[in-house]
């Protein structure tokens, strides 16, 4: 059974190489990096190795590069770490209103410790305004942190622009690039960012593994205490198999890197002008220039996104209807809101983001199959016969 | 070329089921555990079958196990995540001198914040007295978190009595239980703890994964705030290789500990009884009833232990002079000064940690290596030639 995915956001499944790498690993006996026999020695040689490829991937040193149990973690790492080793400096912390759960959860746990955060808003594109940014920034601010991307609507954020302004006010920068790195291209020194949180599986590593750069001279408290791994940085027996991954993941998003966007944006161009021949009253949302080539993002009036989804998968193909970690959760998208849809529009939101192995025939028959199934739920949609008068269209 | 790895606190090799298992995972598409589609069902099950596995071997209910990224970031959850979510009740928390680095810096971290921290002694032995847990308890005590086995000298603390204490007193109790699980039986509602870190590397799990019980009920914080992963408690999509990997690696540490036990004695017992005949002048560490059956750690006067483990691995012999997690690091251990070890004799001490592989004929090798390394060191040593008159022993 061929399943049609194109929720790459929540399930990129491992490349072939990336693969090979970790069973290599798995069947390779490694040692422990910080032993002192030489039974650990290769351990810390493939450790060192993995973070030089991985550092290339975001134009960093490689000692600025910590390896972290994913994009969470790292983003928990970069705000706690930041503003607690910081608050001689002030307790205040700016920050955008469309930010992941893991940064809003984050600040709302330092907040419940005493901290203030300011949270910018965004246009109708969910971009934030440097503006913005450079005017709530106090002497008490000691850090701004600004996603790269979002995750649900695309949006590419001017972070080059705002780091001008954090460098200027000698503020520390954080960006969540969870969602960017590997996909687009990244450079920190470029970006003029202090902090920057990635996670391996975005670019078809696996789950579990991530990183976070560390400008040099960045003053940090880990967020896991105790052993000397990852110079001091961050304790704990490295996951050196998922590192591995990573480092084979990383490697090939390096090179393929203009390819795949090629492909992205042809699947994504695609999807944007055949929707009209397929259904009517919906929104595209997000920039329609500053944008993630591979996640298209549709608000369909009148009905609900998950029954969408859940009919969609009746027919093998997999949609979100927002991020995977939000699952659960059955909260109004706050990104939406943010960028003016209604409460009844967000309901009826898909998020598709495409891969590899995704072609234009795959659209196709997620447009053809999205047809029936809006048709479908119109059709019993009190609220379409309200607007359009017992579901006949006039 | 054949190496004899008694360092397995370290460097435990993958055992073969352990794996396979990795392996099926990495060529099984599963999906995000968190996603709503039928793609995220497997990944799913996965997850919860190996919860259950991993809460059978600790004797919890499954929904009281939440995974993590290992050892060390159970520890910081448990200790900052207890004491930060119950802070409206005191600011006052009891521990050993002995504890793990993970456990005593997340304490500093607390400390550094405000909270106080009593630290109590341990005997010759390295044993705790319940009693000077109880003394130590104020009404402005959160948290008690003791040790349930030491990683350098393998005393086994009297947890069960402890946590008769804290019930009765009404405070947390939190053990690190890091060095026991898939070694020795645990049973979490039998040591009376609310809370129980665990990796998966002791018992030939993959590093990288561990886990956390906590008793229904306890009032945490999460460490790693974001989604809504791992019900609320522990954010970020699951490293799920990592967790199949743990589950292959418990499921055989619950059927074969009887027998791994009996082996772990066995080789203990050879070493205890042959060392007189290959050196003199050392002192056994630990207590020798309430002890890891894997671990031994000696320390052997007039040298240092970092030189015999490099001539030891010139001879392919793995050993450790303290935990891996402490190497880079060149203070005196506190364990060892904590039960009354001088200064020099701290110095030369040994680590060994048997595994599955490990023969009798192995601790021979090992004995015989370890006797010829002595002599030439002691040959060398300035100290032994002070005590002893020009080397040559009187």
């Amino acid at each position: 059974m061929k399943i049609i995915n194109l929720d790459h956001i929540s399930l990129n499944p491992l490349l072939p190489e990336v693969k090979d790498a970790m069973i290599t690993a798995i069947n390779t006996e490694y040692g422990n990096p910080s032993s002192m026999h030489s039974l650990g020695e290769k351990a810390a040689q493939e450790l060192e190795a993995a973070r030089e490829t991985v550092a290339e991937l975001i134009g960093a040193v490689p000692r600025e590069v910590v390896f972290t149990s994913g994009g969470t973690e790292s983003i928990n790492h970069a705000i706690k770490g930041a503003v607690l080793a910081n608050s001689d400096k002030g307790k205040h912390i700016v920050t955008s209103n469309i930010e992941h759960n893991a940064v809003i959860k984050s600040l709302k746990r330092l907040k419940s410790m005493g901290y203030n955060v300011t949270s910018v808003p965004v246009d109708q594109y969910g971009r934030v305004n440097p503006d913005d940014i450079a005017s709530s920034i106090t002497d008490e601010t000691v850090l701004v942190s600004i996603m790269h991307s979002n995750n649900e609507i695309g949006t590419i954020q001017p972070i080059e622009e705002i780091g001008k302004i954090t460098r200027q006010k000698k503020v520390l920068f954080h960006t969540d690039a969870v969602d960017s790195v590997g996909i687009v291209p990244i450079n920190v020194s470029k970006l003029g960012v202090d902090l920057l949180s990635f996670a391996s599986n975005p670019f078809y590593g696996p789950t579990g593994v991530g990183g976070l750069y560390i400008r040099r001279g960045t003053k940090m408290y880990p967020l896991l205490d105790g052993g000397v791994q990852e110079n001091n940085r961050r304790a704990g027996t490295e996951n050196l198999i998922g590192i591995i991954g990573m480092k084979a993941a990383a490697k090939i998003a390096i090179s393929d890197m203009e390819k795949r966007i090629a492909h992205y944006k042809k699947l994504k161009e695609k999807i944007k002008s055949d929707i009209p021949n397929y259904i009517d009253e919906y929104v595209i949302n997000g920039h329609p220039e500053y944008s993630l080539p591979n996640l298209f993002s549709v608000s369909i009036k009148y009905i609900e996104g998950e029954s969408i989804l859940l009919m969609l998968d009746d027919e093998n193909i997999a949609v979100s209807t927002r991020s995977a970690c939000a699952t659960g959760s059955l909260r109004t998208s706050h990104v939406l809101i943010s960028i003016g849809t209604s409460y009844a529009d967000a309901q009826g939101t898909l998020v598709l983001t495409f891969g590899l192995e995704n072609t234009e025939e795959d659209i196709t028959t997620f447009l053809t199959a999205l047809k029936g199934v809006v048709k479908t739920l119109r059709d019993m949609s009190p609220l379409y016969k309200k607007e359009h008068g017992n579901g006949i269209k006039s």
